[in-house]
């Protein structure tokens, strides 16, 4: 039976290939294991589960990190990216994020449109 | 061509029957019209709207309120009770709250699973 | 030239009689100096300044505290009551409490109006 | 009767000139109506409503984006900015400011005190 | 070498007997492995880490979750609790949560002391 | 007896020399006496109270801004630099604020990571 950090560690490399080692380069000598804890809780123990598909994972992060505000973009970009991939249409995301005026304020939900522009235009390069 | 306040009505009584009656009734005499606001605003022109499931808008807004902490608990519960109208089972929404451990913490997913389960009690009474 | 700590005790003792010897009964064995900190910071350095009427730094606080979201509601309620014996009328502060939809989101709003209402409840008894 | 998208419109077009067509422009291909929406609900359904004067309401939505923190730092600027059309002195803008110090903590004060620095600043050049 | 959960593990019997067991049995039927979840990443991977010692953990927690607001107030009374069985004294804590008055408001750091107060009177009990 | 100006005067030029003079420079035309408020209450009535030692008040300030989020970067990286000068180590400070992932979310974590990083980088300039 895999454990929970090897499930993570197959679903993060395809996901976000590279994404340990680098984490483990730029933290692993001020916290060391912490990239293995982000594979093993965030991939292994959240993503990879059963129960909900990584396209429906994908959507609900993406409301959230746009109603919690504008500080997580970097992560809010990633995520977009990566429900792209998952599949969801831009048109989904887009939406997704809109609705978010109802819960974290208009100008979250624009300025996750904009993060999301962000991320529909490096697709075009 | 139906209008957004038609539109939001016509789903609000669907799915909140009663709703803008009520709110009518708590808040028209301090703030007028702010029923019709919500109705054509939160629902003609957002969970009405095409280009993403209703079944899809209930995850997010799990997903965001689960986030944004526990103050929006009675709201959380409304939207739980919606999703599962909509088609999300017990399983699917548990896991979106879960997840939610990762963007809004610990603290604010356990509280979320609280809500739904006071939510999913209700369903068996 | 009356310092700070005068002048803040002066005016809490207008808007909250006692809540100077409240708050030092309650917390000064924990926290002690406390409640003169409040009354200092708080009346004396915020609240009785002059620039900005009493009048408008209470709804600005109602505005904030409602779109900061329904933990701080027992503040929110002091704020209210304070606004209305300032001079703010029942409609204003439900006006402005209602406009935080667009910032804090329509359940911190909806909670707000809440909040105001159960003050307002208390001012006919 | 003029409905609050027209209600909303004309007040748009005063405060932000050509702000709907720019929205429509930059987001209208992904989340359709979008525009027209925050003209309706946040013009036309709340800065436009009776029962609080437009100066009231600047002041209330600077509290508040203030208090929530640098996150929101363009639309504060937008509604500083609103908010000295709409009446309001430099010093009133700045008293409120920072008054949050007491709500949304010092350094979202602060922030909040260098987003208006900004715009002042604009206003002399 | 133990791993993470082990070590989480024992930690967790150790701070919160039955923990474990109680997070299975109340969400496990929705939620599979999620109190091995926390075993590991809360305990294992965080509480149970070098580098750190717990009675600091515990005082960072408590400054953050004051700061954060009182939605977190059971987790915080948690948290208060293993402080002083960390060694923490009631005045330090006291402080702590005082001091987040500058960085969440004076709102969340009142309501923080209310919940230190209540875990406070529990261990005369 | 000194009084909380002069303990937080001496405190704030150990701390932060100049401090008192650029805030005054910055915004005392705007905000008269806010200088003075901060020196009072922050220092005086807050960091150079006993009961918690100063490299613990650093402790808490650092987990709270990083589970605040990043909008409160810039006052992050004073405080990290802050609690190095007070004693605490790199390692402390970093697995402080990895610990808030349980909190503020992962992204709020690796963000705080970042400022630190940041922040000891210059210490080797």
């Amino acid at each position: 039976m895999t454990n929970t950090t090897d499930k993570g560690r197959a679903l993060s490399e395809t996901l976000n290939p590279g994404m340990e080692a680098a984490l483990e380069a730029r933290y692993g000598h001020l916290v060391p294991g912490m990239a293995e804890g982000i594979v093993d809780f965030a991939y292994g123990r959240q993503y990879a589960r059963e129960g909900l598909p990584l396209r429906d994972r994908y959507l609900g992060t993406i409301a959230a990190l746009t109603a919690l505000g504008g500080q997580t973009k970097p992560q809010l970009k990633v995520n977009i990216a990566g429900g792209r991939k998952a599949g969801l249409t831009q048109q989904e995301i887009a939406e997704m994020i809109w609705q978010m005026a109802l819960y974290g304020g208009f100008p979250a939900a624009i300025n996750g449109l904009n993060a999301a522009l962000e991320v529909f235009e490096e697709e075009t390069e």
